[in-house]
């Protein structure tokens, strides 16, 4: 278990799980926000799903599109395609020896930019706001891959 | 290698790389779910899908949309957006030295909870059946998350 | 950070963090595509995204679908269903142990067969090349999950 308490006890390791697992507990918000919106608006795509409210061809009224409800499931897929290669390259950033406050600048910087993504696609606010919310996640992570590439690459 | 030897010694991260790669397996299916139905049924979404059914006007019939093919990738975007934080929450909550049979409570839970949410949204069996299998699944990762933050928070 | 240094230095987890960050950041690109396809094509999805081509009505006519962004993101999504699986599964399989020469193999397989199956979407090619792409990918996972469960296995 030796190394595992070393692990624990590496900062910029540490780091990384606390924003991860904060950034990833906002992802998982987005569900509930996509099941709060079908709920109160009665907006379902599942003929199980509104048998509760009426049944067969009272039910069928219901099976239908939503602006709001797809404006969150675009949030959330976004935010899917943007934390996947945050997740994946940051664990391995993090276990490549970065320095504490580089890295902890990187982590910052994405769980802020991805919060402020989600506020922006929700209001929603004009653009540019979404745009920056997204470019600076997206420029994050490549400044974490780059950083990967450039001192470890073992092709 | 003598860290790595030690890993693969460690119980909870071993329980969590079975399980993780049994779910994950599982989301694979969904794959080859999706493309038995969209070939028993001829329902294509790609013009060069459907070249082998006829050309021309006679392929563009099968550029349509199914209610079970789309059943099926609903129930794989469900799965792609729990298994990621699972994944993500997951590796972090075993690295950070929990008690075993309480994370074997965790995964055993969260992947029985994600195989029934397959099977309740494929059948599809009436709900709350494939909203209790979202919910366990769900609470067991949240679960894990406040068990990381309580205890290693790091910002 | 003994143990670190030791992760950093084991050949098989440095090359599965080499191939892991190249086929995150190709999927990466995907974002970008989609974007590009977006402002030059002037098809857009959000109302806000389209306010500097005209306000009010004559803005609604930019909200619509268009083949070519749909492809792009159908690329997308599918590189998010089996790179995920990739992730996971390759870093436990990293971690526990396997011949170098193997995992590269396995490595370069999945980054090639995904490249290959980015540009057949796109271009787009006949099929089989796309389902070439895509089972050999597939296959590629299943082949890592096979080991990983064969050896490893703790339920």
């Amino acid at each position: 278990m030796a190394d595992l308490t070393r692990l624990v006890e590496n900062e910029v390791f540490m780091a990384f799980a606390s924003y991860a697992t904060i950034v990833l507990s906002k992802m998982m918000f987005m569900s509930t926000a996509t099941a709060f919106y079908r709920l109160t608006r009665k907006v379902f795509v599942n003929p199980e799903d509104c048998t509760s409210f009426g049944r067969g061809e009272n039910a069928k009224k219901y099976l239908r599109t939503d602006d709001r409800v797809e404006r969150v499931r675009r949030a959330h897929l976004n935010d899917l395609e943007n934390i996947v290669p945050f997740l994946g390259i940051g664990l391995l950033y993090s276990l490549s020896g970065p320095d504490l406050s580089t890295a902890l600048l990187h982590f910052r910087l994405f769980v802020g930019a991805r919060i402020y993504h989600t506020i922006a696609y929700l209001t929603p606010l004009p653009q540019p706001n979404r745009a920056l919310g997204f470019f600076i996640g997206y420029g994050v992570t490549f400044s974490m891959a780059y950083s990967l590439l450039k001192n470890k690459l073992y092709l």
